[in-house]
């Protein structure tokens, strides 16, 4: 095992990697910004490296200044976490150059997922179901049109380089479509200094469901089951769980099957996710593979019992696979939600500002990830991400009255800061969503429907959970400008 | 069920016994004495009731108060959480005089188990393994002399009427016996108005092993397995763990079986405790039954995905158990460590005081319980109980690397505030308890050989897991005056 380990990233997923590698015995360099200083993950690290002022380009992004800090501090490998630096191959080629392990997959292989259109075509070689579209990327709208008028309306515009639910336009006719083409690659020419684009049918109302995936280095792989993450807006998760719930027994048993072949098959290595969107027929969609740790892992971990991020430092470190597929067994129901400081009330827009008050829940079957604590300044240099409330059950009634609970007891509060703590609960109200019944269109739904943040309720609020209950708690939901799901 | 519940306790498991309310849909009262009134159980509350000034006996033993106030609020049962009344079989009696299910057996149950003695006669009925000793009580001091002589030195004078390793001297020879029997007698009298006492055998180098039960109304019972907790100081638990460690399959088999028969044998519903001592032969001695919750219970949920404060709740509302024996599994270990205000360096005296910083650990698979928040003041009026951690992982020893993870990076402090949690690291990092081969000795063991609360290491702490680290975390080791385990 590595004896020490940088960690080029940030926020509650800095501190989830510091935890893993306390817990392995190795030592945790964290890398940081000047707005980041008095970081939780900084206070707690062994040692620190400043890379650069508050804007990422500069420092979360700056990969000569991180491998410059792992040369100083003798680090042997760097975890990316996800966001910032953790899908591009070019950081991971320069890394294994300074002799540094990139925890993730090998240069080429991230290279190859990060292209969605080569990503599309090594899938459908491989055998997985793909969406009605277009494998090849359109240089014109002209060659667009035509995909289009092929599958058939609405379609979705995607960036070839996009990724974690930005660079896509949704068209819903022929007369849409010219402009939204060239918006996209403009757009992505900005994002992704690469402005090629395709062309799929657009699942309106289907649901988001994805296949943790962990492989090692000596071409073994296994699955950890299925999560649900339909619960988006803008294509950015906001409630997330597993298993995922109301679907055939055979359908997630397929999925899980199909993602792992799927990864397999291009040398995949750590831990992945493959995502699909699956229609109301229970086809399945495959969408695209992301090769780093996902936000919502927690819930994978909550039904497993294993550790993901110790599990990647394993097998970049060498190690085979310490569980065959049969020992993995999912267990009750994990559900996550994610508490970002926007303003709802605002169409998300990003709500930061000091921490007055910061207690976040505790107590059974209850976990927090969050780099928060009272006092800290949530800094508007990035994700508006702050802290990931999981919690588990027996059955999915019970771990959403325990999630509602959970966030019941969230005290954060500031100057103008605000989250989305009351929009999740409302989430979690729903009629449709405690049946299972939702799909990626419930978001918009209760955004349409909805009287301000807390809404009309759709279905009764359990006795004892009132939302107009006495805890000091300021929360609302946002939009998100880098983060990625 | 319950539409709503009044909680009959403070702190942390006033808290632990809110969440499960809550979760359930039930409303909950919660009562208080006037040293509590900005604690967080009050300010979580539905409703609040000041039952009197900060003395337990005026507030949190004030039956009186305590049954008025659930008239007044309509409260329909009553939670006692553990200590104060929660084994006052009278109290139990006064609540059902008031039409309220008091939730915990029977009182006649509460009562024949609360008494050693006869608790002791009862499980020899029911073919439980008693320690050498006496079933009666001594009324002189030749009587005692006479069954010491007759079990052999050391032994330990016990109060018939104690409990939660209070009540107890450990006598090494006959001629300390009648002070010691004098003294215990009448401490006795004090702590519990009854000095009757007895005699038996003093297993020193023992482990202490409990079993977890459930019995519902209609004479079925379950048991979750076993817990150690030998880790004590003067007989207070500090360290707890699920499944008891280092012992053959078949005496923990044996022992959940024999504890259940026990429980079932008198009559028993809720949650209890079957509590015994395993000698270095596996030898196992019946102690005590405790009919109550425990501090340490969280462990059981987290190895077996059991809630057990749910679990009381249907129980005492009338539902039928929920799971079979076979649908409850044991799965990894769990540790749990009390964190106590109390200083090691002066023998670990209560060291209160106001809260400054206060930030839990968090994480995978990491489990606080606490009512501590920055800005609290720590009351010198009760237990100095302030947090538990507890934390799961699939093996023993990731379970203790992951609470000596947790426990570094909780910051608590305070002018003039202490806690246990270096010694606590103290113990993690020792070899006979990393090896799981320690008794009931353990502690004196560190006590005597140690230097200062840090003490010296007796097995190497992992790379990165330093104490000497950059968190600034106070803490320490103490008595505890009214803690009952």
């Amino acid at each position: 095992m590595f004896e020490k380990v940088l960690i080029a990233n940030r926020g509650e997923i800095a501190l989830r990697v510091l935890r893993a590698c306390r817990e392995l015995g190795i030592r945790t360099v964290v890398v940081h910004s000047s707005a980041d200083v008095h970081s939780l993950p900084v206070r707690l690290a062994d040692e620190t490296v400043r890379i650069g002022p508050a804007a990422s380009r500069q420092s979360y992004l700056n990969a000569a200044a991180i491998v410059e800090a792992a040369r100083q501090t003798g680090a042997q490998a760097v975890h990316p976490g996800y966001g910032f630096l953790s899908e591009d191959a070019d950081f991971a080629e320069i890394c294994a150059e300074n002799g540094l392990t990139f925890i993730g997959p090998p240069p080429q292989v991230m290279s190859a997922l990060a292209d969605k259109s080569t990503a599309r075509a090594l899938m459908r070689k491989a055998g997985l179901p793909l969406p009605p579209g277009s494998v090849e990327t359109q240089p014109t709208a002209a060659d667009a049109l035509d995909v289009a008028a092929e599958v058939g309306y609405p379609v979705i515009v995607k960036a070839a380089a996009g990724g974690g639910g930005r660079g896509m336009t949704v068209v819903r006719s022929a007369a849409d479509l010219p402009r939204a083409y060239a918006r996209t690659r403009a757009a992505a020419q900005v994002a992704f200094g690469d402005d090629r684009v395709y062309v799929e049918r657009y699942l309106a109302d289907a649901r988001h469901v994805e296949v943790q995936v962990l492989c090692d280095n000596h071409g073994n792989g296994v699955h950890l089951g299925t999560r649900d993450c339909s619960v988006q807006r803008r294509h950015q998760k906001l409630i997330e769980e597993a298993p995922a719930p109301a679907l055939r027994r055979s359908t997630l048993d397929s999925l899980a099957e199909t993602a792992l072949r799927g990864a397999l098959s291009v040398g995949f290595t750590g831990a992945g996710t493959v995502e699909f969107l699956v229609d109301e027929a229970e086809q399945c969609h495959f969408l695209e593979i992301n090769c780093r740790i996902q936000v919502e892992h927690p819930v994978t971990e909550m039904a497993t019992g294993v550790d993901l991020v110790h599990e990647q430092l394993h097998v970049a470190a060498g190690t085979p696979l310490r569980r065959r597929q049969e020992e993995i067994q999912l267990r009750g129901v994990s559900v996550e939600c994610r508490v970002n400081v926007e303003d709802p009330d605002r169409g998300f827009a990003p709500a930061p500002g000091r921490l007055d008050r910061f207690r976040p829940p505790g107590g059974p079957f209850t976990r927090v990830d969050t780099h928060g604590h009272a006092g800290y300044l949530v800094s508007p240099h990035y994700d508006s991400l702050l802290a990931k409330v999981a919690v588990w059950a027996p059955d999915r009634a019970g771990a959403l009255d325990r999630l509602d609970r959970a966030l019941g007891e969230f005290e954060v509060s500031g100057p103008g800061v605000r989250t989305t703590i009351p929009f999740v609960r409302r989430v979690l109200r729903d009629g449709a969503f405690r049946a299972g019944r939702h799909t990626t269109g419930l978001v918009d739904r209760l955004l349409t429907t909805g009287a301000g943040p807390a809404g009309p309720e759709t279905a009764p609020a359990r006795a004892g959970v009132d939302p107009a209950g006495r805890t000091p708690v300021t929360a609302a939901p946002a939009a998100a400008a880098r983060r990625r799901t």
